[in-house]
């Protein structure tokens, strides 16, 4: 018998019929001997829906009001479910934040969870009840109701799972799991089996979206075993864990891309200290987050600095970069809408040489130029034109072994 | 400077624009010096809607989940209000029940306020916030969310102005306030000025839908002065207050009707003890509530019983007495569908005599044929054949003087 947190996606309780079927496999796992808490996010499109109330009413709602909005949301799916669980015979029983508590700081629409009481829930389980909470929110010292942002309730589930130290914290979405690379792009990718949770992090945040990061960062600092898996199906899905022998056999657990990027260089700067502080000064001040930094070996006292920003920020970045380089003496601004970011990752790296030569050759034998590189213990990433995006993703996938085997573990 | 708390229903928070509406009326009675607490219900449709999502998911919604689920409507009213204030430059904040808490007890669906904690609330009074809290809902002891049934805003309202001990209960709703009679029966209707609790509690028994019950009956207890006004213009509505000497000059506040009613009579029933309890414990284990029931002396050691009860319940009400007439010796049990209620409310009858025979007079005088007569200190009901109902509303409201000189005050 295992404490098992299970958390279903707004897609998963998006009508009547899918939180029925959700109710259906709550009740299965329960069966199976298992003591169950559900973390439930609003159905699709109801966060919305209230968020556009809140700008039809005003251009700039109160955070703490918002708050109080779009927390409704869950509240009803909690309900929801937790009718439908009684009305199949089970006892089941809805806890809304505030009543848990989940307790979170106070920065509305962005809170972090600080606490969660287990007492309420724990007294719950042991009687046999299912318990259903809302993912997302939270409330503050002062009893202020509060919301983690957008995608909070994969964040709500590990939270929650790390508290009733559950065995594993199941966040059901409408993937079969985290893949070796987009099966999009490349249709022999495979559903990674496990992947620990620092190569999780990497992979989410060059662009991997099937977990949100701080989800991860929380199930690695509290040790929560993470399943990620399909709804729609019973398929065993990925499983996000602690680091082991088996996953560092592994060279490259996955290829991802991020064509949300552009890239600026500041020529014939000074190298002098204080520069680079100057220019990312200004731009932090502006709230555009700068992703890689590059910057070369001086040559007579001049260097080039380049570096990548949101595509979204690009046009107010060059601006910025374009009047802060005057003053501190560089002697042109290049920048580049183009290109894009191609990263592979595994734990293997760290006790593998050649793994950065071989994903160099791998590019070059197709002819692809890599302007910037940049890497950490377990991730390579090349900035490279964003045209060879797809081949670059293809070529990288075959030359680390990810279309081999693993595809007929896939398609069984 | 006074304490108002202002309560709008559904149909004043229906859209975004009538919500604006309802900022700028709340805002123009801050301007004019008064604190503000507003209570509102949800949007109107909305709790409709959340219902049948409840009915949809399973046929026997468990209550307390209904209470979850049904009780978001209102918090997503509060918080709309309570930015759009803001965006308007005040100081507004949306308490939901468990943040106040306004307590209850644990009947889910249909709880009982028992008590309101007003310190917060006087605190963010104090500072200059307006306070916008959810109408129909509360907490139990256990910090269970509970609503108060259909209609509980206007007791929320008047709670929370009984428990902060406000100047007024202004109740905004789409009327001017409370008429001498329906003006779609009678177009010469005039809006009353001021009435008193036991008038409106028999006013709102008979029909007149303007006022919950329940609310009448709290601000009765805790002497809460209602102000029933519309929320689509600024004319003065109806004060509901205690009795005043101005109240008891009048004779016949109003004149009420219900249509919903049937009657049943249980013809030559041995008088003896026992035998009304053995009646109608039987109809109220089937949750017929029983209206007027009206025996008369007994003849030969028989007597009749007639009673009315809910139209909607007719059908089921005959088929148990007729199960129970048998048993008691009952010689006969008729049924009549077609009638209607027609009542006329004062505090001034209990200091005038003749105004039953006044209103049996004037019945008679047009032929009307009054079958049963049931009065109180304050009230006479008559039950009369449904199809005079229009007729006998009118000549009784011509003839205790309603149609008068009010009218001229209502088209200024």
């Amino acid at each position: 018998m295992a404490l098992v947190v299970q958390k279903y996606g707004g897609t998963s309780v998006g009508s009547i019929e899918r939180i029925q079927n959700v109710a259906r496999r709550v009740a299965k796992a329960y069966d199976e001997g298992n003591d169950i808490v559900v973390v439930l996010s609003a159905m699709s499109g109801e966060t919305n829906k209230l968020v556009a109330l809140a700008n039809e009413i005003c251009e700039f709602p109160s955070e703490r009001e918002y708050d109080v909005l779009v927390s409704t949301g869950e509240q009803v799916t909690i309900a929801l479910l937790s009718m439908c669980l009684q009305s199949m015979g089970y006892k089941a029983k809805s806890y809304t934040a505030a009543q848990i508590p989940i307790r979170t700081d106070s920065a509305h629409t962005r809170a972090r969870i600080s606490s969660i009481d287990d007492q309420r829930v724990r007294e719950d389980l042991r009687n046999g009840t299912i318990i259903v909470v809302p993912g997302f929110q939270g409330v503050d010292p002062e009893g202020n109701l509060t919301t983690l942002g957008r995608g909070g309730s994969d964040t709500s589930a590990v939270a929650v799972a790390a508290a009733l130290k559950a065995d594993v914290c199941e966040i059901f979405t409408d993937v079969d799991g985290v893949y070796t690379t987009d099966p999009r792009i490349v249709p022999e990718a495979s559903k990674i089996e496990k992947i620990s949770y620092d190569e999780m992090l990497e992979m989410a945040s060059l662009g991997a979206k099937v977990l949100q990061i701080r989800s991860v960062e929380f199930a690695k600092k509290y040790g929560v075993v993470i399943h990620v898996r399909s709804s729609f199906n019973d398929n065993p899905g990925t499983l996000v864990m602690k680091e082991d022998p088996e996953m560092e056999a592994v060279l490259v657990a996955g290829v991802t891309y991020n064509k949300d990027e552009a890239k600026i260089s500041v020529m014939r700067v000074p190298d002098k200290p204080g520069i680079a502080a100057q220019l990312f000064t200004s731009l932090s001040q502006s709230n555009v987050t700068v992703d890689m930094i590059i910057q070369n070996v001086s040559h007579d006292g001049f260097t080039d600095m380049t570096f990548t920003v949101p595509h979204g920020d690009y046009k107010k970045a060059m601006k910025i970069v374009e009047g802060t380089a005057t003053g501190i003496g560089a002697s042109e601004v290049k920048g580049d809408e183009h290109i894009a970011k191609v990263s592979i990752v595994g734990v293997g790296m760290r006790s593998h040489s050649g793994v950065a030569s071989q994903m160099f050759a791998c590019l070059a034998q197709e002819g692809i130029n890599v302007h910037m590189i940049s890497t950490s213990e377990i991730k390579i990433s090349c900035i490279i034109d964003s045209k060879y995006t797809e081949l670059a993703v293809r070529v990288l996938h075959e030359s680390f072994g990810l279309s081999g085997e693993d595809v007929q573990q896939e398609t069984l």
